[in-house]
């Protein structure tokens, strides 16, 4: 039985067909080193984002990222909403930095509030929110982002912004710009669902040049493979598929959303990004997720994540058939 | 003019088909998530050296295995034979190590002798070695390494042997089944130069179990790749394109270091590995790197590497053809 996973936040086309004859194309160089610079993948980032080559930072991985900033900041209290991915604790453990939960509220719907989080920010030295939020799927906008910024860069503690499914966002609601302005500010960025490349061990983060300096002089030289220096070079040009793509976060997501929220016993997150967070009002998220499990259906269970009130879970959002199966299968679970 | 680069010591045979193949059958699995235990890859390198999957830990490249034995093993202090690769100078600079260079003698034909490197290992923690060694091309035999593994043991000292261009050497020459007798060892090892897959970002040591723990837990997770990960399953059951490497190593770099030393004015030390240690008698290294370079040939210049006397440069060995185009004009720049 061939698993259907609606755990993964990945784009249902799949990896592209473009980049799949790049691979076949620049195999034979695999042979040769790899420009440790990254000058051409970073030279399409800065593009994309209107910033500087020096602005980027290149990795195999938002873990690496993570783990660089922690070690090179020299952190040792960090604030994170909670929930939130679990990489954050992960590495937080690693590092031995104290880890501060800022509970999302239900009664704000999950969204964060400005305000209220830098009320929570005494005597940390760094913030890590994510834009959108996993598992919520809740956006930050930019009146309350400017909120988090200014206090930040007001009392020096430094901001992971965590931008990992930004472009499944239809608004613009990346700091990419602003890092030049706020020198305190990692924006971790990837490229990895929105071109269903989980495996291929790329991503990057936007900051200042300087932070982007000191934390390059950290970073063990050499570790991004070739074909992730491709990818970041050619998948930002297939227009097609980004055009295919933005098509079906246009129309699909507001289907699904709609569909699961006409459901009984659930309550459905309106969703900024491809997937959904739902509380369950009548079964414990480890016996759902025991039964679709049963029934080949993998989801993230949510309540692993810090949550101390409520049974949640989070599903991704694919594509119009894969989701009415998913549909017929998960009502089916639910009673 | 497409460069011909005599520094890299890949495969001449390139990138195998077998594996080319691979990548496009599982492509499609890239949208997945990679197994964070590398179960699969590991327990094909354990089956190749007969050691438990517990031996061995996988990585992007070398220097990952190295800045996270420095880190883990607390290193203050290596003792490194020169010339040696780069790549252990520069992760020991990072890790605020101390290195003390062993002058390997001319005298012995830069061979190392166990007596006397293991009477310069007076209060350093960590020696690497590597063999056979880069630049010379030198192996160290089984009766000078069991000194030294032994004088290591005896004394606590830590022991790196880079083993990552063993697999060139026609005669066995390897450590690795003793990792579990000299839980003090860590062996290199890599498939990258063999398949001439450098890009690729795949390398893995291997130790005793209790190293490889502390180490693994010190490392990044899910920071390498799945086309990698593939890599280690199905590159060793290659058994044509391992087939005629062999073939190829057996007769080839025989032939070509023959030629070589017969040209004036350079002293070619006989080859172990897939590259040749020159030294020059009449002419600066960097001059003749330049005039290689001149025209479209790259050899690397070893007089950066430590070398305190004389000049010296590596050369790859190729195959026939190019192994002849490439004396052509090597020849013509010495005069």
């Amino acid at each position: 039985m061939r698993q259907i996973n609606y755990s993964l936040n990945v784009n249902p086309y799949g990896p592209p067909k473009s980049f799949k004859k790049v691979i076949n194309q620049r195999y034979k160089y695999l042979a040769d080193n790899v420009d440790y610079n990254y000058t051409a993948a970073k030279s399409a980032l800065a593009n994309l984002h209107g910033v500087k080559i020096e602005n980027i930072l290149i990795s195999s991985g938002p873990a690496e990222i993570l783990h660089i900033a922690l070690d090179t900041l020299k952190i040792r209290k960090v604030l994170i909403p909670t929930p939130s991915a679990l990489l954050y604790q992960q590495a937080c453990k690693k590092h031995g930095c104290k880890v501060i939960p800022f509970f999302l509220d239900k009664n704000d719907e999950f969204v964060i509030d400005g305000q209220k989080l830098i009320s929570s920010m005494d005597d940390v030295d760094l913030v890590i929110i994510s834009n959108p939020n996993n598992p919520t799927s809740q956006i930050i906008d930019k009146t309350q982002m400017s909120i988090i910024l200014d206090y930040c860069q007001h009392k020096g503690i430094y901001l992971i912004i965590d931008e990992s499914y930004a472009d499944f966002v239809s608004a613009d609601i990346s700091s990419v710009k602003l890092v030049e302005r706020f020198a305190n500010v990692i924006i971790l960025r990837s490229l990895a669902d929105y071109f269903a490349l989980r495996g291929l061990g790329f991503s990057y983060c936007v900051c200042s040049q300087s932070l982007s300096g000191l934390m390059q002089s950290n970073q063990i030289p050499g570790m991004v493979n070739q074909l992730a220096l491709h990818g970041f070079e050619t998948l930002l040009s297939d227009y097609k598929y980004i055009k295919k793509t933005k098509a079906w976060l246009l129309s699909e997501p507001k289907r699904f959303y709609k569909k699961i929220s006409m459901l009984g016993g659930v309550i459905a997150y309106n969703p900024y990004a491809n997937y959904i967070f739902i509380e369950l009002e009548q079964i414990p998220s480890a016996t759902l997720c025991d039964r679709l499990e049963a029934k080949g259906v993998k989801v993230c269970n949510c309540n692993n994540r810090g949550i101390i009130d409520g049974q949640y879970i989070r599903i991704s959002i694919k594509d119009k058939r894969s989701n009415d199966k998913f549909l017929d299968i998960f009502s089916g679970c639910l009673l």
